[in-house]
């Protein structure tokens, strides 16, 4: 199969290495030619000027808001090819391709949901999508032979394949990953103007809920205006929600609390129930698995030489999570394994001199 | 010097059992004699009754909603000892105290900034306040003995001691742990109703958000309440900016979106100042590592294997983040190291086999 990938920044260069590795013919083209030779020169392909044959699927990785606009151009340029597209949001791309006039049967959206924190081809990575979700959204029109092109590149990549209508994936990120992003981002603009005591109180909980309010703003602006109304509905679920937070917590400061508790008691306790909804490793249901807790003194190779104590005790860990102490050179190492395992762990790092905890 | 507990849940426990470890005299009391002989066992302290001696500092490890109580019978009791509880709100524990006609003087407010998603003496641990702040808040009449006292303690047990009044460390806890708590419950709460296909696309960046919101509803009730006023002045500022982003994207959606671009990018683009002034590790400004992404095969003792791998490697680990795919079998591992680390960690990986991206 020869891929044409138009856009070669971060996804459409990781795409052009993975594909290339996989055996497929792919040709490049990005209206910047530096960026075009640097994908090229790492792997993701020819030249599309190179290249004499006419492509069998097109993958466009412009950015959100002209992606509507190249998939028109190329549905024109190649009218017996596919075409895709990876922008993160599907129905206003879509609906701009119809009023465009594009063949939409020959049309399918895609999702791919691998990103980092850097973009451009310099980032790009021949396994950025391995284990992750992408997501094929056909148009009404979209021919199931269309459909199969796209799954075939996107399971040779790596990816968990799901199809669903635009409407169903726009309201499902919105969810999942913008409303988040923006409330990290509010969340992170309280700090602005925190004085330097109170912001070193900041534990592991703010950096968690944080930690993607470093995005970069010019994407994301990008992504939240192409979903607008997806993201405003959740928006208001989530304002009506506060709203009974803060007057509950009105009704607290002014001793006149009845049934204000109950309020706040049901928030967090919401919460409960949605986080439990998040799907464990690898999709599957989530595991209980056991925690053990290893003090890490803060000196040279000391959590190196815990990995190789933990890898000599011959113990699959599945997860493990850091704890950074504020202001002493020492942290908590949280380390989870299947609840089998963990009684030998602990014996096995104990006899070799760590401090463990459960 | 002797320390009284009372409330040996899992700060009291803990304090006790890291008070005992560095020679201190450690009586203990609580409402539940289960829960007392517990912490005794796990070497907590002694019992009350068993001690004769009369206690130079009482630390009342009691709910917050009952501390003001507790706080204000020791302080009759002993009417020579110091008096600190370790409630995580301070303005509303001190007004209580006072309005019961305690003696302030001798009374001093505690925030130990440690904590487990378990609670109870079971949980504890004589390495909880390892490396964690601990804030002294001192009413207007302490006196700066029972300051000194309290300071010793939270020393001895490994604590990076600060001192705020009452409103700044309120103020400040609402913004780095109150806030983003319920923020995290309120997106966590959006998944509750989300088809099953739709919870499926959930990355990282959501669990990271999210991860706090499996919280305790009855814990965080309290704390909430008890610090209701500077919880709900932050609230309503998030609440401002929300509105803002709210009504851009109505804008946005209506093809009428003069300006409101600039409101989504601002919003973005204030949450990474403030993210930016999050300390980094061990209280430092935060340092730029290089980070080295490896990939890891699903099959047993693949990770373990991996930290065998890093530790001959002889490079200091500063941090370690696992993300997991999506119905596929593997995962990466982002090592954070020093930047002159990076590329020998690489090769050294490489050399072993492993696939390494930068």
């Amino acid at each position: 199969m020869h891929v044409r990938i138009v856009g070669t920044g971060l996804i459409g260069a990781s795409l052009g290495i993975a594909l290339s590795r996989k055996g497929f013919r792919v040709s490049l083209l990005d209206p910047s030619p530096t960026a075009m030779r640097l994908a090229r020169d790492l792997g993701a392909g020819e030249l599309a000027s190179d290249v004499a044959e006419k492509p069998d699927v097109v993958v466009v990785g412009a950015p959100p808001d002209v992606a509507a606009d190249v998939i028109s151009a190329e549905l024109t340029r190649w009218p017996e090819a596919f075409v895709t597209d990876v922008a993160s949001v599907k129905g206003a791309v879509a609906d701009a391709v119809r009023a465009a006039g594009g063949d939409l049967a020959r049309y399918v959206g895609s999702h791919p949901m691998a990103g980092r924190e850097r973009s451009g081809a310099m980032a790009a990575r021949g396994d950025l999508f391995e284990g992750r979700a992408w997501v094929i959204v056909p148009t009404a029109r979209s021919l199931p032979a269309a459909v199969d092109a796209v799954r075939e590149i996107a399971r040779a990549v790596g990816s968990a394949v799901s199809v669903m209508q635009a409407h169903e994936h726009d309201a499902a990120v919105a969810v999942v990953s913008h409303v988040p992003q923006l409330a990290a981002s509010l969340v992170a603009s309280r700090l602005r103007d925190l004085s330097d005591p109170a912001v070193a109180l900041a534990g592991q909980g703010l950096r968690d809920v944080t930690r993607i309010a470093a995005s970069d703003p010019r994407l994301w602006t990008q992504i939240l205006a192409g979903n607008a109304a997806a993201v405003r509905d959740v928006l208001r679920e989530l304002r009506t929600d506060l709203d009974e937070v803060i007057t509950a917590l009105d009704a607290l400061d002014t001793a006149d609390g009845v049934g204000a508790l109950e309020v706040v008691n049901r928030a967090i306790g919401n919460g409960n129930v949605g986080h439990a909804r998040i799907p464990g490793k690898h999709g599957a249901a989530p595991t209980a698995y056991a925690v053990v807790v290893v003090v890490v003194p803060d000196r040279p190779g000391a959590l190196g030489q815990l990995f190789t104590d933990m890898g000599e005790a011959g113990v699959n860990l599945e997860d493990l999570h850091l704890e950074h102490g504020l202001g002493q050179p020492f942290g908590l190492a949280e380390v989870s394994v299947v609840p089998g395992s963990a009684e030998h762990l602990r014996r096995a790092l104990d006899e070799r001199g760590w401090r463990v905890h459960d």
